[in-house]
């Protein structure tokens, strides 16, 4: 079985001495939100992920949901129940959202910690207080003042969840095809008609009602995306004046059989004339499910990172016990039968790169969330402006690469413990399973590229992308005569001009050509993750060493930033190359041709 | 369910248009492998493989294989037992072995179609066949004359299984560590006692007996792995004259519970005093069984070949099927509800990216299995020699990105079918999960970049590099003028002139510090491949021009190149950097500081 211990020190060291988080707090007005409450959090956060949630893991994986096709109920497994009980009776559930709703108000940034350390000790159950944010979200920003009233408390207190129904089998990514029904009745609500697939947390057994947030077509919606609603469905019927009736006409299906996160519950949901209400304008749920969707984005980002971190850890503890051949530079521990394979180049090597990539992604994962906090809380117009043209450029790269480095680190801390890494009992392959679903859901990794460049670039015009460029330009500046840091601004400076060159290139070559776009946008988005990466690493080490951080971390920042540098930066080289030759030969080979 | 269609024509193109097998074949006195012969296996292989073992691969990976603990005996999944039957009645097991113990004597690159047919049709059934030949193998090129006499037969025609015993828990890549002992018996025999793990097909109910191939010590043997000896330990005893006996004193512990082939058992070999016979040398076994392992090693890199080709037909077959959006440069089948997935560039980059991998990869592939014969049978001695060379070069180069490549191209094919990917229904992730055993298995990756750089390119001084070189010089000369390739020459001949820098350069830093070759030896590997794709591309163009394949071919060829040159090749360029970023950042840290 895997273990997880959550990474308080990175955490702290993420939080206070690289962002300043407890600063900016409190220039925010998050009065509450003081290092010493922040760190009570990561403390109870890590005991509760520690002892509750990581030891369910592999019983989640191994047992799964299952589903009774006679009473539609989803059962979940053992102990998953009883875990989500605590989570609501420690008060987790609601603490970053608004107090007027029962939650601790705290900045979304503070809870981000404890999202990893969640989803690194058992993502599938994550998966089941995770949809309850979205929902709760849609309904603050969206909902009518009863909706607020009724559906806000439970779900921020826990004793209810939330769903996002979006997906139907014939279309996920193009919702303009959907096709859910809703036709209104005399009393103001609506009876919703269809089938929605892939519904994480869509039932079970930790709460009474769930609440189920639905886009459907109302009668005369225009075609396509341009007429689409959102509907809040719950499981059990509420009335307006918050009276629960019976049961609505929704039913599971089924549940899918996965690669992975067993523990999560995927269903079909079929919904029969079930009792439900628009949220927001008509037609326009589109957009206000798009809201939602950015944080959940962040989310699953977080996902990919907590994974990463976790299969590190465990591949690192192996590393250090495994004894298998010596040192090609000579036996390290000439009393034991072997070498540590951590001695190693190439284990080393798998090991530096998940280390460089889980520290560093922390870092944009939790600058992201920062920069949710600002745009919504800075005291400063401008800076709020800025922060949501950073936060919207980042969240695909966060997204995407967060997950694709999900995928790939848990490869790598397989591949450490050789074939062992591919026996069920040892844990690990369940983790490189459970990452496989973070770069498809929430939007494949090409869907966060088209969104990117087609989106956060083209048509915003680059806004987030120059603020970014802002502040690799002051750190640079900042820093020019920092011996600690010296040999980092020149290679990051280069890599933002080029970024810049990039960027320029593929904009003018897709007026010509709106292939383009599609051709370099996954090239574009990783050669981005890449860039950002190096920036975060250039300020951990200038933030380690004006740190009060032991010589040893700060060793640590230093060399995996050399690391990191010297051996993962230049693939940009290989994404650069592929964007610079354009969509040619993507598009060339007819569609006829591809067969072998 | 995954469908899988073998690629006939490809296999007919790579065989006789680019590596002209059947003029090779005749030269080297495989007489019967004509033409016509070779066309007629390949069919009669199709048939097998689709209408027999694809429709296996689900209820194999679903069901698995089972152990009884009371009676020790392993259960394979509905219709294996059968499938393997038809196997052996159809002739397939000895398609290559002498006919002098019942084997058809066609070439060793007339059996590798058929095997990447099987791998892609059931990769888990095929591991029951596959350790058969290197059981074979190493008791006819050690086997005492008895033990040739008695054993060959019945492996050859396949009425009994082999299997290859190395791995104990305590050592795998090590095997200098391993514990198992020998003690004689009066009577030639020896009692074999010890514990070996990952036993692929240790134990199955398609046979009457099972022939393991057994490393273990002699009671005076060396320390290390000098002191390690090969038996032959079948698990119904077996006399020297051929009486087959009670039940040897070998057992299943258990089988191991895997991420994926399912269907294939791994088992944990309890030998309690078994009755065994030396095989070869004493305190020799290594080498032997070094020679079977690097015919086991292009096997598992065909395996990682068949993976991806069937991930990528379903990928193809579903992206053709798939409507979802419209394509950026405007509607493409304005008659549709939104276009097939296939228009868009992003998907398109993944299948290309695919084909481009499986399609040279199978150059690669069939062309280092020719090498083999021609290292055994070509009537001139030098060229066996260089053969030889070559062979022992590319092995490490197939084993490892064949398998790396079937990681990847299973991500790709599963990625492009969204969330749809990781549900079990569409077969897709079976795919994934069985393609992360083949980077594991028969030497990891690192592994094989170990015995690349540090054995064939720095001990033997890089003979077999200077063989690939002068081929590559040798097309770009032929070549000059020809309008087909003009546009790859200039390419090729650049990387393989940068592929000779950086192997002096890492020779050269080795020489100062032997972890020099660790560093760089993952990149290396890859680095390799990447540049030896891109000579076959180059070939396949150069082939298919001049070959009466239709137009839509020769433009498949042709187009995939372009992808290939654009668009993988440039991964070279990260490759290149890491290795001449040196070991540095990578021995820097000490292993203490490695916790976040």
């Amino acid at each position: 079985m895997s273990q997880y211990k959550a990474p308080l020190r990175d955490m702290q060291f993420v939080l206070f001495d690289v962002l300043d988080a407890e600063a900016q707090f409190q220039r925010m007005g998050f009065d509450d939100a003081s290092r010493d409450v922040l760190e009570a959090v990561l403390e109870e956060g890590a005991r509760f992920t520690e002892t509750v949630l990581a030891p369910l893991n592999e019983i989640g994986d191994r047992v799964g949901c299952s589903h009774d096709k006679a009473t539609g109920t989803v059962t979940t497994p053992p102990g998953f129940k009883q875990a989500y009980a605590q989570y609501v009776d420690g008060g987790w559930a609601g603490l970053t959202s608004p107090p007027e709703f029962g939650g601790q108000g705290l900045p979304h940034a503070a809870g981000v910690p404890l999202k990893e350390m969640i989803d690194a000790a058992n993502l599938a159950w994550g998966n089941f207080p995770l949809l309850s944010h979205g929902a709760t979200e849609a309904l603050i920003q969206h909902g009518e003042d009863w909706q607020r009233e009724v559906f806000l408390k439970p779900l921020v207190e826990g004793r209810w969840t939330g769903t996002m129904c979006l997906t139907e089998p014939h279309c996920g990514t193009d919702l303009g095809l959907l096709k859910t029904r809703a036709v209104p009745n005399d009393d103001g609500s609506y009876d919703i008609t269809g089938t929605k697939i892939f519904i994480t947390a869509g039932d079970h057994d930790f709460t009474d009602n769930i609440i189920h947030l639905v886009l459907a077509r109302l009668p005369d919606a225009p075609a396509g995306s341009k007429g689409i609603s959102l509907f809040v469905v719950p499981k059990i019927r509420v009335a307006p004046d918050g009276t629960v009736g019976e049961a609505n006409g929704v039913r599971v299906g089924s549940i899918e059989h996965k690669m992975g996160i067993h523990g999560s519950a995927t269903c079909v949901l079929n919904f029969d004339g079930a009792q439900g209400y628009l949220v927001g304008q008509a037609n326009k749920g589109l957009m206000a499910m798009f809201t939602m969707m950015n944080t959940a984005r962040l989310a699953v980002g977080l996902q990919g990172l907590g994974l990463s971190d976790r299969a590190l850890q465990n591949a690192l503890a192996y590393s250090r016990e495994r004894l298998q051949m010596r040192a090609l530079s000579g036996a390290k521990f000439p009393d034991k039968a072997a070498d540590p394979i951590i001695v190693h180049p190439d284990v080393r090597r798998m090991l530096l790169t998940c280390k460089s990539l889980v520290e560093g992604g922390r870092l944009m994962g939790y600058h992201a969330a920062l920069l949710v906090d600002i745009a919504h809380h800075s005291p400063d117009a401008d800076e709020r402006k800025q922060a949501d043209a950073l936060v919207g450029f980042m969240t695909p790269i966060v997204k995407a690469c967060l997950t694709e480095w999900g995928v790939e680190c848990t490869y790598h801390a397989l591949q450490c413990y050789g074939g062992h890494g591919y026996i069920a009992e040892h844990g690990i392959e369940q983790l490189a399973r459970d990452a496989r679903i973070t770069t498809l859901y929430e939007g494949t990794t090409g869907i966060q590229a088209l969104d990117l460049l087609g989106r956060k670039v083209m048509q915003l015009q680059g806004a987030g992308l120059q603020v970014f460029l802002g502040m690799i330009e002051t750190f640079c500046q900042e820093h020019t005569g920092n011996a600690a840091v010296a040999e980092f601004i020149a290679p990051l400076r280069d890599k933002a001009g080029e970024w810049q060159r990039l960027t320029m290139q593929v904009g003018q070559r897709a007026v010509a050509n709106p292939d383009e776009v599609g051709a370099a946008a996954y090239d574009y988005l990783m050669y981005s993750g890449y860039v950002a990466l190096a920036y975060w690493w250039a300020r951990s080490v200038a933030a380690s060493e004006n740190s009060t951080q032991p010589e040893g971390f700060k060793a640590g920042k230093r060399e995996t930033a050399r690391f990191y540098f010297a051996r993962i930066l230049p693939r940009t080289l290989g994404h650069a190359a592929a964007m610079e030759s354009g969509a040619a030969s993507l598009m060339a080979l007819d569609a006829e041709r591809f067969d072998t």
